[in-house]
């Protein structure tokens, strides 16, 4: 696989390659005036000067900034190393905000903290939920968050205890991620007899129920978009309005929804293998019935294919990765219909059918770097994020700027080489003769 | 975190920093035979006029390197990515080899693979181990192999389950990982009764009992150093020779003392949070009187510390990653002792003392990639491993090497901005004139 690659004379810093099929990612960052210092000392000469001296002047100031963006790294890196050897603590929660702190251990330089706190929107449970803050350099900063979403039977513990690929891009990407659980949980919470894995605890579905039964407690969707983001902002040292939300399978359900459900609050949306059209398939059929009662029309609201179609919002740019070994592939999760409605609206969405992968963490751990620099390249803008393929036809026009961007070092490269090879002829031209 | 970066000019490519401190994995490519073909042109003109023309030439093949390494990468990756699309079998178990696969899961472009087999030297019980095969360019390929030991109370699914980071990591450098089980395990394998989470199944110690009541089954030793090296050769794609051995705790004692007692067998051994002097501390105690009997000189050869003291063998580097937070430190782990004795040896020891980490997978995970390419470093001799700070006094003569070389780039680019800048004021004082 190949290492990250830095090229400062164009500016353009590729982070780690992902090494799998997928993406490429690209730190922008401020152009060098390399020009006009180039130009200096030419000024005092010949026109025809120009061309032997300026050549020579930028390949001075080149190695030059080589070096200081080494010796710069050098010095950060050790930065980073003195600083993370503090106690984590600036970026945690605050005595007193809501939150009781069950566990913090040290992870990739950062900090994985445990939660608990008491929900209203839930009915009164007890929840817990995982942050993940990254330490280092960005120890104390105010740092964007992504939100993850797990799937059916799981809870926040599934993700943080298999997550270390999703830990190691956050560190690196300085992002805060943030893990609840998939529904209220604890006693007087209702369920169904006999316990199903489908349904009621651990399978929240993110929604907000409306039937007698569910109602009080089984609103992931309040909880979700409301109450947890407080909490976070509350004892966390978060960018406010940078947030970005992704999971998996039922998770993939939910960042979906309610991403397109709330227009503008998330700056980007991705997930693994998720119930794309769960009004037409057994798991969606069953969950909805149970919490939103038997009018289906009811239901199209929690359907992301249906609120692709009705979409009124910012433009919103959509990351899919799905296993084709995927066991649920064919009865429950139907990527098909999620291409096809955002084909039809003209949305961005970059859909990965990964071969021989399955529904399981490994599939997730093993893309989860590339969504978390897809998510970081939305949240902050200095990191842009190519997909290798292009969207289908139908969203060709919100993929040009960023296929272009792609292209431009590369022929900004043979531009420089058919400089420095004239330069190079006239040199020798001028000599021998 | 800074991304890695690669220099072709100097033939130097570092690889994904950790961005943790430790240290700097360096991946030597074959020099380019870039002063020869520099000098060709500059040939014709007189000797004054090299001065100005070689520098210009190198610069054009400098470009011209660049843009077809970069060119060669793309293809490489495109061809990782087609590779990789291909069902993952090649390197995998053949029939009839003596293991039936359990599951297969793709995994990181890789195949993580569970494997059950009857084990002959654990009393005829069935094992299960666990083996990830990197895939992409790396399939069908021979590749070395590295063994992690896991700890008190685990099985090979603990490091499966948590091992993101480390499987990302052997899908980079191409390292077949092999996760054996910590004892033997079933019906008939006898234990302590009550059952005990430090001895017994779950707790085999990596050592071969001697006691009436143990010694048919607990042979962990014989297992790791024999059967199973013999099952992975007949059923992998390995490179004869080639293997390195790691561990965490219990694991950590077994993978130091495994190495320390079968010299030449292993090219590199690393522990996380080991065991180091299990005859000083309870666990260890508890375990050998009960494995191995009252008569503590019979304890000795699976002590680390002991083993170093009479260790008789090629030169063999450690290294070992131990956190401040670890609730074991002072009770049951005892790096100092094993850090003495290293030191007493001139045995080449590099102990990390990691601020803030504790004994869980959190720590594991967020160096083991330093670790693998530490290994890889030691495996391939293609990548060289540079610890931040240089060991004790007494293994100086070890480490110089591996500083020089990565002090030696650093020259070397200042002498080429050195030269640089000499040939561009001596153009413009020629030019002005």
């Amino acid at each position: 696989m190949q290492p990250g690659l830095m090229r400062q004379g164009t500016g353009i810093l590729p982070i780690a390659s992902p090494g799998f099929p997928g993406s490429t990612a690209i730190l922008r960052q401020p152009s060098w005036p390399g020009s006009a210092t180039a130009r200096g000392p030419a000024a005092h000469g010949e026109a025809s000067e120009g061309a032997l001296i300026a050549p020579a002047s930028a390949l001075c100031f080149g190695v030059a900034v080589t070096l200081a963006c080494r010796r710069q790294r050098r010095r950060l890196r050790a930065l980073s190393q003195k600083v993370s050897g503090i106690a984590l603590r600036a970026g945690g929660p605050q005595a007193g905000a809501g939150v009781t702190v069950v566990t913090s251990t040290r992870c990739f330089g950062g900090s994985l903290q445990r939660l608990e706190h008491t929900s209203a929107v839930l009915g009164g449970c007890t929840m817990l939920f995982t942050v993940f803050v990254p330490g280092g350099l960005f120890q104390g900063k105010q740092l964007p968050v992504v939100y993850w979403l797990s799937g059916l039977t799981c809870s926040d513990e599934n993700f943080t205890q298999k997550g270390a690929a999703a830990f190691e891009a956050a560190a690196e990407l300085g992002l805060i991620l943030v893990i609840p659980d998939t529904s209220p949980r604890g006693e007087g919470v209702p369920d169904e007899e006999p316990k199903c894995y489908d349904f009621g605890v651990g399978a929240g579905f993110y929604l907000n129920a409306t039937t007698e039964k569910y109602r009080v407690h089984y609103n992931m969707l309040d909880y979700v978009t409301k109450e947890l983001p407080a909490l976070v902002a509350g004892n966390f040292s978060i960018l406010a309005g940078k947030s970005s939300i992704m999971g998996h399978s039922m998770g993939g359900h939910g960042a979906l929804t309610i991403a397109l459900k709330n227009p503008g609050m998330y700056s980007s949306v991705s997930a693994f293998a998720p119930i794309s059209n769960p009004t037409q398939v057994p798991w969606g059929k069953k969950a909805f019935q149970l919490y939103l009662g038997p009018d289906e029309s009811a239901w199209k609201q929690y359907d992301s294919v249906e609120l692709i179609r009705s979409y009124q919002g910012p433009p919103l740019r959509l990351l899919v990765d799905q296993g084709t070994a995927d066991q649920f592939l064919e009865e429950q999760l139907l990527p098909g219909a999620l291409q096809k409605a955002c084909e039809e609206k003209g949305m961005a969405l970059t859909l990965r059918m990964q071969e021989g992968y399955d529904h399981s963490a490994f599939f997730i751990q093993s893309f989860i770097a590339d969504h978390l620099r897809f998510h970081s390249s939305q949240l902050t803008g200095l990191l842009s994020w190519c997909p290798e393929s292009l969207p289908a036809p139908s969203v060709y026009s919100a993929a040009t700027e960023q296929s272009l961007a792609a292209t431009a070092p590369r022929l900004r490269s043979m531009v420089v080489l058919f400089l420095y090879i004239c330069v190079c002829i006239a040199m020798q031209v001028l000599f021998i003769r």
